[in-house]
């Protein structure tokens, strides 16, 4: 048994708990944080699970992607559960199980605990007792001129201030700090691979700002009068500032609203749960903020690029899948604008292709062999702009079949690129577009075909996305992934993703691609494509050519010119 | 003395006339005709000249680029005088000089020979008397359909009465015959160039058609009920016809109606002179007649290429410029919509190259070597659409100066290109962008920069042009052609030819290229363009090669490639 969860166990008695619930969330909820309790307590480095310690057992909640890893790092000390029959779960029946209520929200207890289990609150966070909270950082908040964010933050108070009449509601309290960033237009250093601002902020009817962060964090945004001292609130004086607060009513979304802050603002207000409409609002993009990831895309194309053909071209020398993810990256450093990886590599050989999470690190990782195919799934923030792409390539003349299947998965992404967005709208609708070719033969992918992609934010957001139930309005300005694939599980994983945006000319709307990196010719069965499909891919490798072949070398440039 | 020239003479007394003025032009005042009447009388066979016939002594007036021609042609009968002094020219003073109404216009007679002359108009052509007219044909007009033309014939005629009604005449006589074509959506082959139909029409205010034309010639057009056969009018009727016409306003235009039918319509009708409108309305090609001329640029584009990549690669097989230019009529041929040539091709190599409507033909035509540089100016007609170009390539490497000239050619014909037509919308102020580099060295060139374009009509066609003195607004949907040049004497010629439309997108207005032919690249010192010219020519390249390239064999699309 270690150590921590040893002194956990001994503070159960003072607080009047049968056991602890660590999350892996932070108190933003962000995908990617610098904290991680779950792995202090459990030694579990997955990006998704929950422990529970007991007295005498523990348990860890994680789902199938990392049924083994977790075995592997928390095996010893904690019994592992899959995620799902978390609901319902009868193993605490009857126990009083403590909780930090900034790391949950309501929905979550209520979901996954509340059934069964006496939840208690208590503020101060236990792991954080035996463990200080790593990587804490004072890193400034900093601000995005006009001419790389395109719109003013009044003008989007303003937007925000309309809402607010409309709903006839008094304040906004927007919780993820994304949509804080988007608003301010500001960003920040605390998480891993977005330029996240960890903060809150409130915005009332009649304009009022209230940002909620670390004084240390905003001395540069405040010179600036980005904000002013007056607009700023530190996090232990929310509750005396809501109690000041004038007016009856708050919005707050439950999606990303701790326990802690929903407790603090009802104690004074009439709170009415909705999606924070600043979702909607991020997700469509100005022309400003489209002209950037253009750009972006034309230098994360050059780095991609460069890296296929150099890694189709290493021939004998051999190369672990770390060392090709650590190469690529070195291509994108190549650029002055590049900041740092949008989301962790997914660089997987032969069957490591088929694990649709799979990380490769320094220990385990394979050595990419030339009967493989290689899986690269990757991305980068750059200043300004955020990318993320995957390429399947081969190192040698492919099996027939899997030809065909990287052919049906080809179509199904070409199918997506050529939507006619006059037609299909939404997403579920786009998403049996992609499925379509792989169906035909019985196969299918177990992910979404496309999630909603930030401007210099989140390599994920929403609330549009192209998966089996969402009904979101694609529009003029939404980014978004296109990425089918295909995976034979201890065999390969096939994936070909690009970014799209939504344009409109005249009356007509439909994606056009920003990534800008050419689709392994040598996987494709041409007697398969149709001629518009045939067609679609010259244009869209032409369009590459004309884009970044100024930037390649003389190999690179001929080789790219053999796609065209 | 020739035989046909002494009958002519014999005719002089029983008309009362001193002497006869022989025109090049037909009575359909087209560029481009089958019939020749100055030939007959003269020899004379270039492509523009008076020839006058006195009792004892004979004058050709024609211009500088005939003077060697004319000479070795008439000069046993004729005295050569250049063209322009024909003006205020003293040698027929006092004379009596015969001419046929149908072939000159009274604007002709009162610059050329009113002054000092008396005219007599003689209804009976005296060169058809000594030799009747060669190539009279039975040609049937033909009609194009809607998805060739994009506008009906009725939607034409309302515009042509809308303007009869806003300038308060009762008719409009259209003269030229491109016109009638433009106006009943008909065609023919009554020219050696364009699919020109011999005929004039009446419109009315009341948007009614007569058709002036030969009965032969209209079965066809009548069966289609493009016309009723009560709306045809034969030659021979039209004096009567014209009688009948009630109203008081008949609308000419002086530059293309002759004696003969400005003489008929006075004797009923007021007459006022003014430009044909049919010229501007037929000047603004319609979104049809565009997409058209884009595909037949396309076909033209292969055959031009897979010529020019012929000829770069024959080495040391020894081709004359007439060889040259049947090759390149060989592979427009391959083509089953070409039909014939828009003009006649001017194939010059070397000196050749200097002389601006060089024409080659078999007995007298050069060899070209490998140290020339060879100028090829040529175009087709296929259905459906007209196109025109100029290439000027090598063969070996170029000497410095000239590829510095040709590069001030280039960038005159890519600053042409590049026109804002927002700023820049008057022919006048685009020939300066095109002469502007050579000037800078003190070079120029003898001719205008551009020319209008008809669709599937004559390659040269008004009222817009590219040139010093053109004031008529470039509209959306003109077609010019873009064709700067520098000629040395006796030594080289260099013209760099594309088509060109006007393209409105938002509020932007600017030409796009129809040409799909690689420009010469080893006579460009890429050392003396910009990088914005740099980047023209490889957007212009890749646009030519995305076009294009599946038309070629793999050496030539190879080939294609360098150039992006």
């Amino acid at each position: 048994m270690s150590k921590k969860i040893q002194i956990l166990r001994s503070k159960f008695k003072k607080h009047n708990i049968d056991g602890y619930i660590v999350p892996k969330n932070d108190d933003y909820f962000t995908e990617y944080s610098n904290i991680n309790r779950l792995k202090i307590i459990s030694n579990f480095s997955g990006s998704a699970g929950i422990a529970i310690i007991l007295k005498n057992k523990n348990y860890l909640f994680t789902d199938g992607r990392y049924t083994i890893q977790s075995q592997l790092e928390s095996g010893k000390n904690f019994t592992i559960i899959n995620y799902d029959e978390i609901i319902n779960c009868k193993l605490f029946k009857n126990l009083v199980l403590g909780i930090d209520p900034k790391l949950f929200t309501y929905n979550q207890i209520i979901k996954f605990f509340k059934k069964n289990n006496k939840i208690k609150f208590i503020n101060k966070n236990l792991i954080d007792e035996i463990e200080s909270k790593k990587n804490i950082n004072n890193f400034q908040f900093f601000s995005l001129n006009r001419n790389i964010v395109g719109e003013s933050s009044s003008s989007k108070i303003n937007k925000i201030s309309s809402y607010l009449k409309k709903n006839k509601s008094d304040y906004l309290f927007i919780s993820a700090p994304e949509n804080v960033a988007w608003i301010l237009n500001i960003r920040g250093k605390d998480g891993p691979n977005s330029p996240i601002p960890n903060s809150r902020l409130i915005i009332s009817k009649s304009k009022k700002v209230f940002l909620i962060s670390k004084i240390q964090k905003v001395k540069k945004i405040i010179k600036e009068k980005i904000i002013n001292s007056n607009e700023l609130i530190d996090i232990n004086d929310f509750p005396k500032k809501i109690q000041k607060l004038k007016g009856n009513n708050f919005i707050i979304d439950e999606k990303s609203c701790s326990i802690y802050f929903e407790d603090i603002i009802s104690s004074k207000f009439r709170i009415s749960k909705r999606e924070d409409p600043t979702y909607l609002l991020k997700a469509v993009k100005n022309r400003i903020e489209i002209k950037n990831m253009i750009d972006t895309h034309i230098l994360d194309g050059v780095a991609l690029t460069k890296f296929i053909y150099w890694i189709k071209n290493i021939n004998k020398k051999k190369i672990t899948e770390v060392q090709a993810q650590n190469k690529l990256e070195s291509f994108r450093k190549l650029n002055k604008a590049y900041l740092y990886p949008s989301f962790d590599t997914i660089a997987g050989s032969g069957a490591n292709g088929a694990i649709v999470h799979y990380r490769a690190n320094k220990k385990n990782c394979k050595t990419i062999k030339k009967k493989d195919i290689f899986l690269c799934d990757s991305g980068g923030q750059y200043k300004y702009g955020t990318t993320d792409v995957t390429r399947t390539v081969c190192f040698s003349k492919p099996k027939p079949y899997i030809k065909d299947i990287f052919t049906k998965v080809l179509k199904g992404h070409i199918a997506v690129a050529n939507t006619n967005l006059k037609k299909d709208y939404i997403g579920k609708k786009i998403d049996i577009r992609a499925r379509k070719f792989l169906k035909k033969s019985n196969l299918d992918y177990a992910h979404g075909t496309g999630h909603g992609v930030g401007f210099f934010l989140n390599v994920h957001e929403g609330p549009h996305a192209i998966s089996k139930y969402n009904e979101v309005k694609i529009q003029e300005g939404m980014i978004l992934s296109n990425e089918p694939g295909y995976y034979k599980k201890d065999n390969f994983g096939i994936r070909i993703e690009n970014l799209v945006f939504v344009k409109k000319i005249n009356k007509n709307i439909f994606f056009e691609n920003l990534t800008l990196v050419p689709i392994e010719k040598e996987l494709i069965n041409y007697k398969i494509l149709t001629s518009l499909e045939k067609d679609y891919l010259f244009k869209y490798h032409l369009n590459i050519y004309s884009k970044i072949s100024k930037y390649l070398n003389f190999k690179e440039r001929k080789w790219l010119a053999s796609f065209i």
